[in-house]
């Protein structure tokens, strides 16, 4: 034995907490997947020298389930012990999904909803009852809008912002393009445009808020999440495949800062496309959402200009609502390349308790930005007389 | 026009950086994508109402190159305005692969190593060379080895760690699920085992170090980093993939943490898994981890226990040595299942200028760890005298 004699962890609490994957290949290879999968998310060693006693009884994951799915693939459920992964966020994701990423086949599923280490995180500050109170909308969805397009002006952002809180629109904000470029510096686009909503506001007794793009250098992020607060922003909108998800988390639980946190998933776009791989949308885009703190998940509509489908979407909506934790319920945001005539369709998926997020597509109704806001505003808010 | 009237962009110096796409799909297909993602990478707007001027002629992608692949898909390289980019990192990947990572048939394969912007970056601060004068090694291969199994007490991973020193590895790090957990509490670990390899060295006359796992909480990883060097570590081991990539580059350009930083590839598997969507291995594995300031870059060796293939380890290689906008080679850090066994397979394909990672395989040859490292060390260098 190369590996110091110990049998026993003193610090064990004896709970566990259970994942589902989806493994895909024949009976056989999804077995010996599952059994590799109990090692490489844990002791990364052989299992025929792992040392006996506490650390192959309770440290190596357990399969805990194994069924065939309708789909060909396989259910697998696994338990690690809550000392594994502790009680940080990285560390957590990474007994998910870090060495498993590279393993063809292995898709996380669901993270169950009952494990006691989810009790660790607090989840979303405001959740979807939260942002519906800070923006005073108590039933009709919520609507929001990205100012693009990406080249003009601060002075110019800052009009399309007024008019569209001026045409009502709860949220507005930055499209994710916009970071602190040369042609986009962030502090004067976030001074703009914050007073530029304050003014329509103002006009309209409407309570819109502006949602800057916080996304940036790993040491600017609690700075700019800080003077976005100062000067008047209403929520922030972070990207986490960028930033990385204990980013959000720090920000969510942040008493100082305590704005609402709106999820934009570029770059990991990867991690759904294909079934045999990654994540389910239930989980990326619902779960782990609730779990880093974010009250509002974008993702891409079915029939937009993105490949989801109406399924993966309804999931979606599943994974921001179903018992997770006792975190709450967030507001599934569906976007890219959605336009108002999807609204009516949308409705019938979606409910109430959606934000419906109209970019590009707000500016082809007509010529006048406000007139489409309130277009946008009309039909949303017809549905909910409907 | 809901759009603010705006011809031109005062910024704007002309220069572009450009983007080499592996589009797949029909010809037509790949036209068609590849137009859209000029507009989704950047204005995110209708192209029939982007503004004339500036924002069409330059904000907006180009195209600038259209190629059949012998693969069937297609070559497509696409440049974009420097000030879309700006100067921060997460944007930078953001117009590489934001959006599109939600688009499938779209992978990055490669970022023009002439690029003007990468002048930027500053790269790794030690890469390949400079690692080797840390570590007093002219002209041999690396060792690396990784402390493991989870769950054995600080003590016992210190222990190891002594015996791996004292065999004459030169990087001993920590395995990667080793965080900040109740079984693994990270500043004592860091204590302990700076002191054992410390030791070690003092007894051998080597320059062994040990490079513990900072990746953490967003808020703690600069102090963890900190601690790490005030004890006394030689490296750091980061995951990009949980704590974000702009984590690591912040590390490398810090002028008083000033440690090598190893990249560990656990939780974005997904973007490499199938090759129709995400990064091409030369890009994640090479171009990114030296633009994020990584001087080693780990992943799975082909014929180990992940799927990567002879191919794909020989495009890292090219990743990470090839010339990149004058950034430093790193060193390519294969690891994940092999073994001893497979050294002088390996010697073929990587040559001098690599960090041998052996894990749980170093603990296989006997029971004598001290002699298994001395084994593996000799396994190296005898390679270097054939």
């Amino acid at each position: 034995m190369t590996v110091p004699e110990q049998k026993h962890i003193e610090v064990l609490s004896g709970t566990r907490f259970t994942v589902h994957y989806r493994i895909a290949g024949s009976k056989h290879d999804a077995e010996a997947k599952s059994e590799a999968l109990r090692y490489e998310q844990t002791v990364e060693f052989p299992a025929e020298l792992t040392p006996a006693g506490d650390i192959a009884d309770h440290i190596v994951g357990r399969i805990e389930g194994f069924e065939a799915r309708d789909d060909g693939a396989y259910d697998v459920t696994v338990s690690y012990a809550d000392e594994v992964a502790g009680a940080e966020l990285p560390q957590f994701l990474n007994v998910l999904f870090g060495n498993s990423s590279m393993t063809p086949g292995v898709r996380v599923e669901r993270i169950d909803p009952s494990s006691a280490i989810l009790a660790k995180f607090r989840g979303p500050r405001f959740g979807a009852d939260g942002l519906r109170q800070t923006l005073g909308v108590a039933y009709r969805p919520l609507l929001m809008t990205a100012l693009k397009p990406m080249g003009l002006s601060n002075e110019n952002l800052a009009k399309i912002a007024y008019d569209c809180a001026l045409g009502g629109i709860d949220i507005i904000k930055d499209d994710h393009g916009l970071g602190n470029q040369p042609i986009t510096d962030f502090d004067e686009r976030v001074r703009f445009c914050t007073d530029a909503v304050g003014r329509a506001n103002r006009e309209t007794g409407y309570r819109s808020v502006y949602a800057p793009n916080i996304t940036g250098p790993a040491r600017d992020l609690e700075r700019r999440a800080r003077f976005a607060r100062e000067q008047g922003a209403g929520a922030v909108l972070y990207m986490p495949g960028l930033a990385g998800f204990d980013g959000m988390r720090a920000l969510a639980d942040d008493e100082d800062f305590g704005l609402p946190i709106i999820s934009h998933p570029a770059f990991y776009g990867s991690f759904v496309t294909f079934p045999d791989n990654g994540f389910s949308h239930y989980a990326l885009y619902g779960q782990l959402q609730r779990l880093a703190g974010a009250d509002s998940s974008i993702y891409p509509n079915f029939g937009g200009r993105f490949s989801f489908s109406r399924e993966e979407c309804v999931s979606i909506v599943r994974g921001c609502n179903e018992e997770f934790g006792g975190m709450q319920p967030i507001f599934p945001t569906p976007g890219g390349g959605m336009n108002m005539k999807s609204i009516p369709d949308m409705r019938s998926v979606y409910g109430k308790d959606v934000i419906y997020l109209v970019g590009g597509g707000l500016h082809r109704h007509s010529d006048n930005l406000v007139e489409n806001a309130r277009h946008f505003r009309r039909l949303v808010t017809e549905g909910e007389n409907a």
